[in-house]
Parts: structure tokens; C-alpha cells; sequence
């Protein structure tokens, strides 16, 4: 039997074997910062494709990136009154602008400010001010603005990548002049998270708008994506808000329409961020560690030169780095394949468990015999360890790009499998129980049920520890009765436990 | 006579001038957050440009890029004396972890943390704790980590791109096993920095060693690049330091060498940041605005439609769109021209004026008359502003490529002979007082003057509002005599005054 490189497997331990899978595949750790991770070069190189090619689509919808200040002055995050409310718990703030010695060695603050600062939870605020100043009339608008930085939340509880004290994201700020249009912004903003998502993270995930209870400070409407992770919790993947006229009421966005009058604009906002690792890394990975979506592996093929004696080192090594220029010349998906060889002189078993866990799709192992015969040994990752293909050199051109296709949409298949493996629909309260007792030794996933958005249905929830992850957009129309309060409704809602 | 567009000129008040020349190029502008900026998409168009090249040429030598914390725990920072005793003055301090309300319908910091934290003003000791977890043994060496990141310090008097609280950068730290391997990489690294700014930026540099009073806190040696700005002042464009074993042993990062030897390790670091941007402006700008070299322009080509009457519009408009698409197809330094419609509309002399101010390298003005021709008019920003050469579409294909070499590669020679021009070399101290006397109604560059590193020129200096800017690697290798102490040396060393 194949010894698993992970411990404990996802049975034993879930939360544990997250925990291993990041530490073994090197991707961050915690640092002395409390809730704060260091981000290491593996991990680090997952986020800047998922940003590169990100990034690269919202360039095509007609956003622009820009930097707005890290810290917000107090006085301005007051301004919008649920915002602040929502993130005042949470913030850390600065009051000192320098050090001095404290007399016994050490340093202590000095130089108090007048006004303190926050650090950046989200930027609505410091945009918004900004955003007075330079919309003045309807040719200003739309504003269609990203930024990629850190924001800060004070968290009590975190876990590296879902829920740490500082994280990176990018987050999107528009402006526009009427109502609707801010809306359609929203929404083409949440399908464009959703492809993305589903087609570079082969994620699945379901889309649909917040219940009031979990809406975005400040926001009209909250829109999601929910994903499903192996221990069947639900992770929030990203959201995008209509924010009405809250903000521009809040900060004066103000601009003179076609006919002269002077209104208040309509704004957005959408995020998504480095928690997204987080919530790849729960969906794809195995008892063997992390399995990368081709489309975003740094490397999607490595290639394993293997030799024994010292006379085949040469060989071996020259015909790897000439199969690996030969390949770096295809492409998938409009990019270029990124092919790795890994030239380190440590045993050939310690290298390809480091591949292995570090979740590269594609392993060629290459030794003397497959030179003598023009071929390589080809491993998936996601099949079976030891599985073998023999491949002649003269078909991995042609089967390469077919193959990262055939891995990528695999990944996104299996995924969706088991969602809908672990999901049910459910009619009565006393089924919705029963799913969510915490004696049920089963996977407890996603409860399809009729509901209404209401405060008493959260109450009820709340000792359940479930909540209402989202009203998909995607509904039936037929009618129903929710299952909480007895009222006539045609929503369906998922429930789930979540991260 | 044409009308300029910048007000004042460079003659009549450089440093306002070079506020209005990023105003009207809507690069960046001030923020109510004290002495941060809001760096707008026009500018921040260009970061990105510049963090792109850079990147690769980072990655193409070995280095990777990781993420570290935002903020520094108050204890870790003192464990390297020099180089806390030169930040302390400008930390931001973060002493709470939420807000409350203060009774009067405000807000006030609340939750004291045990331990305060300081905002990065660079990462010396966060990643020096980090990587006495990560090395261990010479197999670990060298590490060869970047991290693209925000940093804050408290600054007093600040200015756009220059000197900002907070401002963003790349920030390389490097460890080896041995004192010369430090070296070499901090050298390496300078001399990729050179290439970088002369080649891409096209802004000339001298590239040399800072006097030990100039020095990089906790450095053994720091060496720079200095820029001339069009007022004759120097601007330090870039460091590499040599940390020695400084940080080593003030966070223990020790490794066993080859021999089974403990041994603490050699480290480096280097950075550039956005006051790129500032030095780019103030290199090649004009009285008309902005003066991109093609290879950093967001746009290299803008095309402007010209048309007077409805019917001539979508004839125009998709003669435009076709000789984009056909240009977009081009190649100049293994990139795609990157080519840019103005399709909006407003009045033809506005466009071509914003555009002129936004420093695009290449102006294509297309009217009916034009296309009859098949031809179009072309400017180019590194000439005046009507010099018209009217051009073949037919050539534009084989003629572009060379012609923004040539544009690229000319912006440094000019650059490069404002440099000579405002240069001297200095015998005696009375010519050296002349020169630097605050009535010298000329424009005062650089002198260079042999000199010796001492505190005694240091104190010298300070009065006269002067300083040495480095001790250049190139050196003649002739004697002289130190026009300040009458000491020998072999050094000349470069004296201005400085941004």
C-alpha cells in the first residue's frame, strides 16, 4: 500500500490535514504578527497567476487599477453609519507617528496624532472621498476603478488563507449615473468572478444575493459566490455590492445629469482575495496534498531527470532541458506552457513527493531507458501516484495542451460531483434538523429549502451554527412554503455551515 | 507662437511646474490621508509597466517573490540597533484593535494591544525572524526572496512620487554562506537596477557607493544610483546594500556550512520604488507636459480620429479601428505596440492636447483627407508639437518599430548630455563654494571633486544644503588630493544637492 504523504488524511482530521497540506506543498505559515501569514515563493506564485490572469479580464471589461492610501482618518470612516458599524470591531488603529526610548532599554509610541488613523478594512470610504472631488458631471461617469493591496480586519479567530488579519485582494470601486446601471455592473462583475472562478479554479460555485442578515455594511445588495469545500462547509468566494446611494449620500458624489440637475451617483464595490488559495486548496486537494488547476500552476509540468550512475547524469540532464525548451514553445489556453526542470541533486523519491505535494499537474520522469527509447514516463496528478503512462516524445506536443485541458475540466467535474453528492433539498424543519445535527457522522453539505429572508429565520439558525449562504439567482419559479415561518414564498435558499 | 501647456514653466518655478505637469497628466494627487497620495490610473498604468520589467528580469536571475507582513511587532524591531535608531523617527504605530463609540457620536481607539506594532517602513527584521525558521543548513542557501509591497514612514515635508508617508516598492532580501556571494549579488543587483533605469526608464545614472553618513541603517555598505533632475538637483533612484552579518546576528539566522560549522549568514537588500515615477518626470518633461520613453507608455501610439461632419464619423472612426488592430500586431522589445483609439467625443485640439500632456510617445491624427491618401499625419512627443511628418500607411508597419528605438535611445542621449552639460570637475574648495554659492543664478549639477569619506566633509557640507552623492564605481585610478582635508585619495566623489 502507498504510504499517503499527508497526515492525518482529510478523514482523520480535516482542519488538520488543511493545515499539513499548506505546510507540506510550502505555500505560507504563521508569523510572529498576530493572525498575520507570510505568504512563501509557492504560494506567493498560485496568487500572482490567479491576479495576472484576473486582472487581465477586468482590463477587458473597461477597469482601470489605481492606488488609494493604506490608512483612513477616523473622521471619515464615520460618514456612512453601518459601515463603520460593521468594521469598528475590527480595526487596527494608529496613533503614533514615531518611537522614543523608553527609558529601560526598549521604545515606546510617541508623538500622538491629532486624529488617529484606521488601516484600510476595505477602501469605500477613502475611494468615496475621492470620488467627490472628481465626478462633476454625467461625461465623468461611469468610474470603473480596481485596486489589488492588503486591508486589515482584526481577527479573533484566523486560519491561513480563509481568515487572516491582513490579506491581499483586489477590490473594485464604480461610479454611475443612474440606478440600473450600477446594478448591471454588479451582476456582470459577479458572472465575470463566477467564470473565473469556475474556469481558472475549476471551482464550482453557486451565485446568488445575501440574505439582509449577511449583507456588506453599508450595502443594498450583497451578491455571492458559495463553494463547497470536502468537509461539505460552504466558503464564500467572492462578493460584489450594490451600494445605492449610501456611499455618495455618505461622502457628497454628486454630479450635474444631461438635464442640468444635480444628483447623487450610484456606486459598487466587489472583492475577491487571497482566501481564494484557501478555498482551492479545500477543494482540489488529496491525501497526497495539493492538486493545482493547470491554468493556474506556477509550473504545470515538471520534469524529473533520474540517473544512477554518474556517467548518465550528462545525458539525462541535457536531453530534459532540450524536451523543456521544446515544450515551453506550446500553448494552452493562450499562454505558453510553463515547464520546470527540476536539476537538484537530492534523491529521486524526496523530489517527485515534493512535486506530489506541491500539487503539479503533470510529472515526466526521465531516465537512460527512456532516453534509449525516445520516451518519457508521464504521471498525473490527478490520478493515481503511481500510475504510469508511458509516452513516446514525438506525441507529447500534440497530447500536452489536450492533456492540462482534460486535467482542468476533470478537476472542475469531480468537484461538482461531490457538491451535488452532498447536497440535498429539503421540505420541513424536522428533515433541516436532522441534516444539521452534529451527530450526523456523514458529510453534512449544502440544504436546498424554501425560505424568506427574515431576522426570525436567523434566530433560528443561529444555535444551529448554519446559516443561509444565499438566494441563487437561479431559481425555479415555482412556488413553495418556507420551511421556517410557514409563508408562501418562490425562493429556494442554501444553508450550510460555512467558513 | 504655440501656447504652452504647462504653467509655470521650468524657468519660471521647476517645483511647481512639476505639480502642474502631474496634475495635468492626472497622474497622482494629494490626499486628505496626511502626506499619502491617490496615485490615478494614468499613473499607476505606469507603475504597473515598470513592475512588469522589472519582475521578469528579477525572476530571470533567480529571484522569487514571497509576501510578509504589514506590521512589526515593536520588540522584533530592536533587535538591530543602527537600524532602528534610523526609523524611529518616522514610524506609524499601531497601539488598538478597535473603535468604540466616545459618547459625543464619534468614534475612539479601544482594545490596547499588549504589544504595539509598527507599520512596515521596510522588512529587514520581519523577514530576518522569518528566515532564522527557514535556514538551517548550506542546502538552504542561498534564499533569493523579493516582495512587491507598501511601506509607510512618517515623513514631514512630502511630494508627489518623491517623498511619500506611504509609498510602494519592491524590497529584495537576500541571504548566502559567504561574505563575497553577498557582495556579488548586491553588485549584481545595482547592475541590473542600471540596466533597468537606463534602459527602460531612459534615464542615465551613476552608479557608486554612498559615503558612510548616507548609509542604509544597520548596512556595512550601500551602494546607489543617482539621477540628474532638469533643475540640476540628484535624485538617489535606488540602493542596494550589503547588510554584512548584521541582521544575521541580531536574528539569529545561522546555518551549518559544508564542514558542519555554524555560522551566522551574509545578507542583502535592495529596493526601487515609485519615486521612479517622479525621477521619470522630472527627467524628461517639458513645458507641454509629460515625456514617456515608449518602452514604460502605457500607450506608445494614441490614435485621433479628426472629423468635422457626421457622414465622415463612422468612415473615420473604423479606419482607425482597422490600423489599430493592424499595429497591435507589431512587435518592438518582444512586446505587441500597444496602440490606443480616442474614440470620444469631444473637441480634436482637447485630445491631442491631453494627450501631449500625458506624454504619449507617438500621435497619429487621421481625417476624410487622410484616408484618401491612405497616409496619416504623425507627431512625435519628443519633438515640437506641430512638426508634422505625414506618412504612408503602407510604411507604418516597418517604420514604428524603428521609430520608437529611436525615440527610447534618444531620450537617454539628451538626458545624457543635460547630465554633461551640468556637470563639473572641481579642483579647490573656492571653486567648489563658487559653485555651490546659493546666488549662482545658473542651474548647479553635479561636481565631482576628489574627496575622502569623513565626517569632517560631512560637517563641511551640511551649511551649503550639499551633499556627496556617491563615491562612483569608475573610477580613473589617478591620485589627487581631497579638495576638503588635503588627505590623498584615489575616490572622486559626486557632490550635489538633492531630492
Amino acid at each position: 500500500m502507498q504510504k499517503s504523504a499527508i497526515s492525518p488524511t482529510r478523514q482523520e482530521n480535516y482542519p488538520e490535514w488543511y493545515q499539513q497540506v499548506i505546510s507540506e506543498a510550502d505555500l505560507a505559515e504563521v508569523s510572529p504578527v498576530r493572525g498575520c501569514m507570510v505568504i512563501k515563493p509557492w504560494g506567493y506564485a498560485i496568487w500572482e497567476r490567479l491576479q495576472k490572469i484576473l486582472d487581465a479580464r477586468l482590463k477587458d471589461t473597461g477597469h482601470v487599477n489605481a492606488y488609494f492610501p493604506l490608512l483612513i482618518p477616523l473622521s471619515q470612516l464615520e460618514r456612512e453609519a453601518k459601515h463603520i458599524e460593521g468594521f469598528a470591531k475590527e480595526c487596527a488603529v494608529v496613533t503614533h507617528h514615531r518611537l522614543i526610548s523608553d527609558g529601560e532599554g526598549g521604545l515606546k509610541p510617541d508623538g500622538t496624532l491629532e486624529e488617529p488613523y484606521v488601516i484600510r478594512p476595505t477602501s469605500e470610504t477613502i475611494i468615496g472621498t475621492m470620488y467627490s472631488k472628481w465626478i462633476q458631471s454625467y461625461r465623468d461617469l461611469p468610474v470603473l476603478l480596481n485596486q489589488w493591496a492588503n486591508v486589515m480586519r482584526w481577527e479573533m479567530r484566523t486560519r491561513l488563507f480563509l481568515r487572516t488579519s491582513e490579506f491581499l485582494w483586489q477590490e473594485g470601486h464604480t461610479a454611475h449615473a443612474t440606478a440600473e446601471e450600477a446594478v448591471e455592473e454588479t451582476l456582470k462583475i459577479l458572472e465575470l468572478y463566477r467564470c473565473f472562478v469556475e474556469g481558472v479554479l475549476a471551482m464550482p460555485v453557486i451565485v446568488g444575493e445575501k440574505t439582509e442578515g449577511e449583507r456588506f455594511p453599508g450595502a443594498v445588495n450583497t451578491y455571492c459566490m458559495e463553494a463547497m469545500m470536502q468537509d461539505g462547509k460552504a466558503l464564500q468566494a467572492g462578493t460584489s455590492h450594490f451600494l445605492g446611494q449610501n456611499f455618495a449620500k455618505g461622502y457628497d458624489i454628486q454630479f450635474t445629469d444631461q438635464q442640468g440637475q444635480i444628483q447623487h451617483v450610484w456606486t459598487t464595490s466587489w472583492g475577491v482575495s487571497t482566501r481564494l488559495i484557501g478555498g482551492l486548496i479545500m477543494t482540489h486537494s488529496d491525501d497526497n496534498g495539493l492538486v493545482l488547476p493547470p491554468q493556474l500552476a506556477p509550473h504545470q509540468i515538471v520534469i524529473l531527470p533520474i540517473y544512477k550512475k554518474e556517467e548518465d547524469k550528462h545525458r539525462v540532464l541535457s536531453f530534459c532541458k532540450d524536451l523543456q525548451e521544446k515544450l515551453h514553445a506550446l500553448n494552452w489556453r493562450d499562454e505558453r506552457l510553463r515547464v520546470h526542470v527540476d536539476m537538484r541533486d537530492i534523491a529521486g523519491g524526496e523530489k517527485n513527493w515534493q512535486w506530489i505535494k506541491k500539487g503539479v499537474p503533470v510529472r515526466l520522469e526521465i531516465g537512460p531507458r527512456d532516453i534509449a527509447d525516445n520516451a518519457v514516463s508521464l504521471y498525473r496528478r490527478d490520478q493515481a501516484v503511481k500510475e504510469r503512462h508511458n509516452t513516446a516524445v514525438a506525441e507529447l506536443s500534440l497530447m500536452l495542451p489536450t492533456l492540462l485541458e482534460e486535467i482542468q475540466c476533470g478537476l472542475f467535474t469531480r468537484a461538482e460531483k461531490y457538491r451535488h453528492d452532498h447536497s440535498v433539498h429539503i421540505q420541513n424543519l424536522k428533515e433541516f434538523n436532522a441534516y444539521f445535527e452534529e451527530k450526523n457522522e456523514g458529510i453534512t453539505g449544502f440544504a436546498h429549502c424554501y425560505a424568506v429572508d427574515s431576522p426570525e429565520v436567523e434566530q433560528y439558525l443561529k444555535p444551529l451554527k448554519v446559516s443561509a449562504r444565499c438566494i441563487p439567482l437561479e431559481q425555479d419559479g415555482k412556488e413553495g412554503v418556507c420551511i421556517f415561518t410557514g409563508t408562501k414564498t418562490r425562493n429556494k435558499v442554501v444553508f450550510a455551515r460555512a467558513y
